[in-house]
């Protein structure tokens, strides 16, 4: 029998870029392929994807990319593998739906092999199986996995909670996932951003209930962002519109596309005659109109940003207005977000951003609905995924408390596979796996070097001195340039530096002055320790010799 | 009558650098003297302190400084006042000693005016008086303060809670807050931070009951981080840790001094023997130990972050360790305090940052305390401070609710003077008023354009063109430089450019060479429009051209 291992590229220790394979002999499955957002320490960045080496590495032996719903975490970094190697990407209809999209925007022109699946097929990948199974989260058609390997299922949760209204009507298939219990989890890779909240998470529909409550007190317009691949937020913003005779308007790119294509496809079961133009909401009063935009994230490109600074030629702000903020902060946009709050406030409009009864709701699983889980997968192993360390912790505190050992817990780092054998389970040998930076040009891989001199310069600023030599006579020409950018210290800081630089730069011998690599270092070390002296700052020192 | 005006430079629309002038005629007095923290935009800046113009504009009417408590948004910017003009500063015997370390620190030599206050003390200042009347804080000695004016009292609550069992059993005086609002306030600037909360907040001394559950759980040594300057919670820890028989060492530059001076001067109550030197925590049990450490806010130099990394030579982390996270994040610093935590985790060390019994509780009254200071002080006007501006609307929505008349209830904005006339009030004209940015080297005064520069260069990064000309002959000498740093663009971009600025300037004329402010816009412009349209970056471009 051959072993199987477990290896996830990302999403293990991190919140974000969702990638695991699980290998068999020379078959592997891909298990979601997304992204994550620079910290602010990643300087520049735009995006984060996995280091894709090692299936680039193994491209003959992946029978497929199985995405269990469309959120970025566990798709956004499919384009950027998809353009270094073709594999055949399984998903819902809907999830393709929407990762079309974003492949034609990125991979224009590429065929990409997309192949739609229902809940329960049983995709046949080699000696594999793998089989989606309904789940509630916060989008439509969101799947479990369950990999059929030689010793037994590994269960992927996905994201998901148990949603016992959800807004589709869609419930969980409950029985199909204790069916596959009874068969055998050998090993359930769960969940865990949500371990540290008690209890059973409130359902989606709930947030219907805020709604209300918002529209039977709002005098002027609504509106309300969230992001835009919500579609049952959106679905219950046009129900309940529609319920206070008010219309709806959408402003923002991706969520206008999202909307036109669910509305089309009947993801988003319109109430007749809801729609307007955004032109068209002149035709109406304020206590007539609810508006959906972009923006939750403090975006500075969104429309709700730029509503907030006044700065929307299609729309404005007014007195009067009420936003409902139905989202939650992805963590490092909590400042740009509370800015818009506040100038949105500052103009007059009304910001819900709390409220007893919700206005958002989240979309993974709590402690109780985690259990849950355990309870009907029944699983001999048991890890955390999506989590960060302290997420995987509370998480396998809870499975002890369910009486697992130690032994059948594993915590896993990325890139480190779990391997099953006939009768026992433990780490393997690393396989190349981290983090690639992709900046806001779409450019893959900045360099840490990069980054680093960014973070640099970011702190100090930076000073560049220019230098001519005539290396024939060993003589300096002309008069040193010093430059600087960034850099601010005490008034005369850099004429003295100049000065101190002139004097010693005199002092050296023709025959010193020949050495173009010399005069370099000692520009730069004279200037950098004077400054750092003088300053206690440390801007990046760039000395420049042109040879003449 | 004179008119009365109030006006902040600080602490209105924003949480921190909290500084109010009130001014009558040629008398004025100035509560608290505070920095903030910089937001993520603020590249290189380590602190924000008030724009003093004002002040030193006015400094002959300024009749003392008075200090509320010893908080850093409240006293951080008093050393960089003192600086620039001379003041007697008011505080409590407390805050004073407090203040003192900061100042010999930053003003060495400075001989400054401190001068100590009691509770109830009427302080002369010109035709004012100031009254400091003690009220609970997460900070020992924390005083409001009412200011007798020729229209009546302007009362300054300083940040406050209402707390009924204060660590050091100093109760607020609520009878003199009552009788002062008998005599008659005019105006309340009223904390608004936690405004946000409903009901009335946790004592501080329900935390003592969150470490006994800690430390009846925990097997080996307890760590314990909080702010150097709570004294109440060092306190409790002390004390907590006596009860169950443990020691407590200290590490941290700051948390050991306060802890000394504290102890020495009684505002600690240390239980006998219960503190030992670091070194000396050898000769005891894991179990018999409990550490104070610094590093709430995940400062990179503190104690906690370095263990946290496994490089702190002092002390090391190791598995069955706990850390009670007893703090809250500074807003911009959850990113580097996750970082910690997780790394800790990582290590084997139990964290604990949230708790059905609390570790941890805020220092700032909710909503029902905000009500009670109204309802004691009964104030004609009213505005709230120490707030963003969503705090301020939801603070004027409780007062709305109280009865308040819309044209009663003022929402300040910093430099706008609240002018209080005989029989009216409302804004007068706007003074000299910002914020002043101040370096990690503590250079005052951090430009836009600086800042401007260090964001352009932290996207992008920076490309340098260096370039030599002998103007006589109309001729480029040498070959020019092209060097970048923080820059990444597809591979070949920068040789590409480098080619096509050489053609470029090679196409010169002798006369057009000779202008060397031509030569340097060209190469600028060539540059960042090719760079620009391949890559769709935009790095700061900086020609230097030496003339020989």
């Amino acid at each position: 029998m051959a072993t199987v291992e477990v290896i996830a590229l990302g999403g293990v220790g991190e919140i974000g870029k969702n990638c695991t394979v699980v290998k068999q002999g020379d078959d592997m499955v891909v298990i979601d392929c997304g992204l994550s957002f620079p910290n602010e320490e990643m300087l520049g960045v735009d995006i984060v994807i996995p280091d894709f080496t090692y299936l680039v590495e193994n491209k003959e032996k992946i029978r497929g990319v199985f995405l269990t719903h469309a959120h970025e975490d566990h798709v956004g970094a499919l384009p950027y593998l998809l353009s270094q190697i073709d594999v055949p990407v399984y998903a819902s209809e809907f999830t393709l739906l929407l990762i079309k999209q974003k492949l034609e925007e990125k991979l224009p022109g590429k065929e990409a092999d997309l192949r739609p699946f229902n809940f329960g097929d049983q995709i046949q990948a080699g000696a594999l199986t793998v089989e989606p199974v309904r789940v509630t989260h916060s989008i439509p058609e969101n799947a479990c996995m369950a990999v059929r390997t030689e010793h037994g299922i590994i269960f992927f949760t996905g994201d998901f909670k148990f949603d016992f209204t959800p807004v589709d009507n869609k419930l969980t298939n409950i029985t199909r996932i204790g069916e596959i219990g009874r068969e055998g989890v050998l090993a359930l890779m769960s969940d865990s951003t949500n371990v540290e909240r008690p209890g059973w998470g409130p359902s989606e529909a709930r947030v219907s209930e805020g709604f209300r409550k918002v529209f039977s007190e709002a005098q002027g317009r609504i509106l309300l962002t969230t992001f835009a691949s919500n579609i049952h937020r959106m679905q219950q913003l046009v129900d309940v519109a529609a319920e206070f005779g008010r219309k709806v308007a959408c402003v923002g790119r991706r969520m206008e596309q999202n909307l036109d294509i669910c509305s089309r496809m009947g993801y988003i079961k319109m109430p007749k005659d809801v729609m307007v133009r955004l032109d068209e909401i002149r035709d109406y009063r304020d206590d007539q109109l609810a508006i959906l935009t972009t923006g939750s994230q403090g975006e500075p490109m969104s429309a709700l940003v730029q509503m907030s600074k006044g700065e929307y030629g299609r729309l404005q702000i007014k007195t009067g207005d009420t936003l409902i903020y139905s989202a939650r902060p992805i963590p490092g946009n909590e400042g740009a977000i509370w800015r818009t709050v506040n100038r949105l406030i500052r103009q007059g409009c009304r910001v819900i951003y709390e409220s007893p009864t919700p206005i958002h709701v989240s979309g993974h699983a709590y402690q109780e609905e985690l259990k849950m889980m355990i309870n009907l997968t029944r699983p001999f192993y048991i890890a955390p995924v999506h989590g960060e360390p302290r997420h995987q912790f509370l998480y396998n505190e809870i499975a002890k408390d369910m009486g697992y050992p130690e032994h059948r817990i594993f915590t896993l780092d990325a890139g480190v596979p779990l391997v099953f054998e006939e009768t026992n389970a433990g780490y393997g040998e690393p396989v190349a796996c981290g983090r690639v930076l992709v900046d806001n040009a779409g450019t893959v891989g900045i360099s840490d070097e990069v980054l680093r001199d960014r973070s640099h310069i970011s702190k100090d600023g930076i000073i560049m001195i220019t230098l001519a030599v005539d290396v024939e006579k060993g003589e300096l020409v002309g008069d040193p340039i010093m430059q600087s950018k960034g850099f601010q210290g005490p008034d005369g800081t850099l004429d003295k530096a100049y000065e101190i630089l002139w004097d010693n730069l005199k002092q050296l011998s023709r025959e010193e002055v020949r050495d173009v690599s010399r005069v370099r270092h000692a520009t730069s070390d004279v200037v950098r320790r004077f400054i750092q002296k003088r300053t206690s700052l440390r801007p990046l020192v760039l000395p420049s010799v042109i040879e003449i």
